[in-house]
């Protein structure tokens, strides 16, 4: 489909760049930016502008911020003693919302994932391993997903601080979800919770 | 879910203002072009801040151009007594990829809509009056899409341009579509078809 503008193009090929975006979702895009005011658009790319040229990166947990240190690792109100560990700032803001944790958190940016390419030194480990090394750590919660590659990274992660012998190792708990239905609930999840069943509390 | 920088924030919500892009897929491709060279994502608001400052459309036809008149108003090798009456921008690139049409087209920008508040005059169907009334039109074809709108907004404009008798005004051929199993056609589609027939051209 040949495009009438060499602008429109390039701002649609911009945006087919995006993941999960194809080209005829790029142009509907693009076109619906076109209806807005011009000043709209403007505001869109300075967004785009200010965002990579004041991003930072927490140099404790590496978790998106506007200064050297994010608000939660610089808060005197958080227990600096326990740390979270994630793949990415969404599962920070995800576990935040909750309002259940007080501990601070080491975002790894990724999990290990050989068929990505993706391996250890690819991955905020050795700064985690410093953290704990630093001492004043009491508990380290791997807080990765519950799949292959989370418990791939989760182990790897163990076995490189598990010398550490005063250090607590912790995962989430993992069991049939709040409101799902048994029935549908996967083998897996519904027999390991079965395996780890827990005392009930009323 | 509360985000850790301002910058973040605001490019997030400008993603999630365009249709179909909730906040976490907002977040999902803002994420991802923080993963891009800086350079990648200056271009990306770069060709934003051209498209705006660049864009024209066609005064004939109100198609989107880079000039004051569009190749295909401009072309001699078009039948300009030939105007193809479409509802977008998408219409003309989607038509112009069959290969199948050398006339000239009018883009209405919308169709008559009550419901979203879309009136004749929030469309450009004055200046296809003005074009027909100029005169050396032949044929006016009302590719409008086959729903209630689209059917309403060509009746409005049969209306309009009725009492140019020398005017031949078409519409798309409706039917079964190739390739479409004819026991999932739509009843109105397959009844219309059998009323509709053809002569069998082997």
């Amino acid at each position: 489909m040949e495009i009438p503008s060499v602008y429109l193009e390039r701002t649609v090929s911009q945006f087919a760049q995006l993941p999960g975006i194809g080209h005829k979702t790029a142009m509907r895009l693009v076109l619906h930016l076109l209806k807005r005011e011009p000043s709209d658009v403007d505001a869109f790319a300075n967004s785009l502008h200010d965002l990579v040229a004041n991003i930072r990166y927490c140099h404790i947990c590496h978790n998106i911020c506007d200064s050297d240190t994010c608000s939660i690792c610089s808060s005197p109100s958080r227990d600096h003693a326990t740390i979270c560990v994630v793949e990415s700032i969404q599962d920070v803001m995800a576990i935040e919302a909750t309002g259940q944790y007080k501990g601070v958190y080491h975002v790894l940016g990724g999990i290990i994932s050989p068929m990505d390419g993706i391996g250890p030194q690819d991955l905020e480990i050795e700064s985690l391993v410093g953290r704990v090394q630093q001492g004043g750590v009491r508990e380290i919660i791997l807080a990765l997903s519950p799949t292959m590659e989370g418990d791939t990274t989760s182990f790897y992660i163990f076995r490189k601080i598990a010398s550490h012998t005063e250090l607590a190792i912790t995962t989430l708990a993992r069991g049939v979800a709040q409101n799902d239905q048994l029935q549908y609930t996967d083998e897996l999840t519904l027999g390991r919770s079965i395996v780890d069943r827990q005392p009930f509390k009323s």
